[in-house]
């Protein structure tokens, strides 16, 4: 391609996907725009540890602009596309403040996932996802209120539903979400809530409805999530799914009702919705097809990485939506970008996959290294931290992080346990330009 | 006072001033509870750090149960209070779903204060306090939607507003901000924003009403802490006051218009609304009169501590609404309360005074220890530093605060800065017992 101009590339999305693209493009000669609709990127993998009060949101977010600071040819905007031009080569972006239209040479669409309650509306509406920022916070603040609420009532089954964690789905997510919420409850809950609720439990349950817990995991592995899973604690139910959620109840399949007002949903994920502005057929679960080279088929300027890429590997599987995926997509589609400017042939997508590694708690973990070594408990969950430290961004992150990681593991801490909403003048939903009405209180603060 | 029961001691707030008389009855032979708005304590001297994204929330917050869950006769209720019946010995406390009573022998009144606007309606609609946690996050988010906004425009009057922050009051408390802002625009925001704003400098003015800064101060310190403000770029306005304030300006008395859609207001606090409850005469303030022993007079089973409570000292002075005065009185109730129940006399109100304190900025500040010895700059900075890591509850809390600081002052990073709006399902500002309505995005999330 002939350029009058230095190429310009417009990333959507800071996730792992759009933001090593942008480190593959950062002071190279293009111009490189990034549009997300948060100011930061996201470590989601330490997601669960928002909501169970061990980490601090900005611990696990580092500021794109912050990432970017030394890269001249690197622009942000936070703002939401609305629309996808691939034959004018435009993308137009929303703010509060109106729309504007960004010019694009080469395109790197990388909008992640976001929950998939397979058209479950109760779940909607009850349940919680721990896809974003805000559902950390979110969940956090709910389970501690309703902790809080369970003290002012006598009805022991109000207090069982206040006090009950239901956990869908039993992939990696859902493995150690249910875990830290056991662990939260044993050592730190169950201790404060004593003068309180009395003998009330507190308890957290982990629903799959296959007959086995993480799926792409070999039996050997998947049985010791299991066990590792009992000794903390935790309930594990295994062959029945969620048939009915109310405000206070989820009944599963088999006909059991259990009391809870906290269905933490870690079933399933989609492509973000973005996918349908490329004006492509999709997969069922959203996704965009790409070539091997990640291009969107008859849209050769448009790549898709991550989790919004449909792609399958030689033995005809389709690449997981998992981060290191995500990763080395971003990072191909841009240099395949680079190839192009510079007049060469595009590169085929090859997976370096290190192997599969979930957590369930302190010193309790299961790792698969390269397909081959199979790892349990303390080595594993070792092993586990090591790769996250490292893999962590920013390193005043990644100093505070460990601290508070050291110190949780010596004294089962859980400091960041305040129920903190933010007045909540801010106005919509998800909306990043969502403005408060009225700042300071009229009536008491006390 | 004979009792056929162990003494019910009721302590309104978890601020400095109930924490501390708490804290003096935990293990002894009465039966008390706190109630408090929040779950937890808050080390409010910092909280301008969380505004200007040097410390995450949870680093200045504790929670009041983990403060005390070795105490096995401090029990702690999440909720509001409603109504004080001082003749029946009964409090009235409020949450979302209804209302309890609560009675004591003993009440200790300690709900602190909050932003004041002295009826300038326009500064509560359109100004910012920095009185609670969520003012703070508020006040982050709020500044860096404004530099994103000011990417989003290209008119230079809009660019001004947007990235200019002015500060009413020359208070410690509107010192310590107007410097902490300065810095993060001057070591992290005009960086990053450099591609995006162009030239826009941001800049941040202090507005104070009086012709010195510091009231209570010796003029040699004023002086000195206007130089070090000035010294970090801080405009200095004194002897002007607020007369109008839009949406996006600020009229001063001199007839200055200042473009800016950032107001803080640090120019004044009231007594909380609560001390109304109480049925007698109160100061010009809003707070209570208290005898030296800090009884409401006619009351004498209630005692009000801290910036509720009204009380001279030898020379006829107020005693100020600061925290050390909260701490020892708080601490000084209890102790009047055991020695009720013991049948010993009452103490007098002593205040141990240890002098004033402000910090500008890095490696700025000004300090009177004692009321002898004024110290500025660099060494000052230190007294401060060191007072307030020692002071800061919980150890974790200490150690991580620690970390950012030193990582802060060697390279001027600021990795808290992400604007993190809580999706805002959380309904009612302020409410703690707010509960979010649909909590999995039906739209996407990108």
């Amino acid at each position: 391609m002939l350029h009058t101009h230095r190429p310009r590339v417009l990333i959507i999305g800071a996730g792992f996907g759009g933001l090593n693209a942008a480190r593959v493009l950062a002071g190279r000669e293009v111009d490189v725009l990034i549009v997300d609709r948060q100011n930061y990127h996201l470590f989601s993998p330490l997601l669960y540890q928002v909501a169970t009060a061990g980490l601090e949101p900005g611990e696990i977010a580092s500021p794109v602009r912050g990432i970017f600071h030394d890269a001249g040819n690197i622009r942000f905007l936070l703002g939401e596309v609305q629309a996808i031009d691939t034959a004018a080569r435009r993308v137009t972006i929303r703010s509060k403040h109106g729309a504007r239209q960004e010019a694009y040479d080469y395109l790197i669409v990388a909008a992640g996932s976001q929950t998939h309650t397979f058209g479950l509306d109760q779940v909607r509406v009850h349940g919680y996802g721990l896809k974003t920022l805000a559902d950390g916070v979110v969940l956090r603040n709910h389970v501690l209120k309703n902790f809080e609420r369970a003290a002012w009532t006598d009805d022991p089954l109000q207090r069982e539903a206040l006090t009950t964690i239901v956990v869908v789905g039993g992939g990696p997510t859902g493995l150690e979400t249910a875990g830290a919420f056991q662990e939260l409850l044993d050592h730190v809950l169950r201790k404060e809530y004593a003068g309180s609720l009395g003998d009330t439990p507190g308890r957290v349950i982990l629903v799959e409805r296959r007959d086995h817990l993480l799926p792409t995991y070999p039996p050997r592995l998947q049985r010791a999530a299991r066990r590792q899973l009992e000794s903390l604690g935790v309930e594990v139910v295994l062959g029945e799914s969620v048939v009915e959620v109310t405000e206070d109840c989820v009944r599963l399949s088999g006909g059991r009702a259990i009391p809870t007002r906290t269905l933490i949903w870690a079933a399933g994920v989609k492509a973000s919705p973005l996918a349908e502005m490329l004006g492509v057929p999709l997969d069922v679960s959203g996704r965009v097809p790409v070539t091997a080279a990640l291009q969107v088929i008859g849209l050769r300027d448009v790549y898709v990485v991550g989790d919004m890429a449909y792609l399958e590997d030689d033995r005809g599987q389709p690449y997981p939506m998992v981060i290191p995926v995500a990763k080395q997509q971003g990072e191909l589609a841009a240099r395949n970008i680079l190839r192009r400017v510079a007049g060469e042939p595009q590169r085929a997508f090859r997976y370096h996959d290190r192997g599969l590694m979930a957590t369930i708690g302190r010193s309790r973990a299961v790792a698969w290294i390269y397909y081959r070594l199979q790892l349990t408990g303390f080595v594993a969950w070792i092993a586990w931290l090591g790769l996250h430290l490292i893999t962590l961004m920013g390193f005043r992150n990644r100093l505070n992080v460990f601290v508070n990681w050291v110190w949780n593991y010596l004294t089962y801490d859980r400091s960041v346990r305040i129920i903190l909403e933010h007045s909540a003048r801010d106005a919509e939903p998800l909306d990043p330009w969502a403005e408060p009405r009225e700042h300071i209180p009229a009536r008491k603060t006390a």
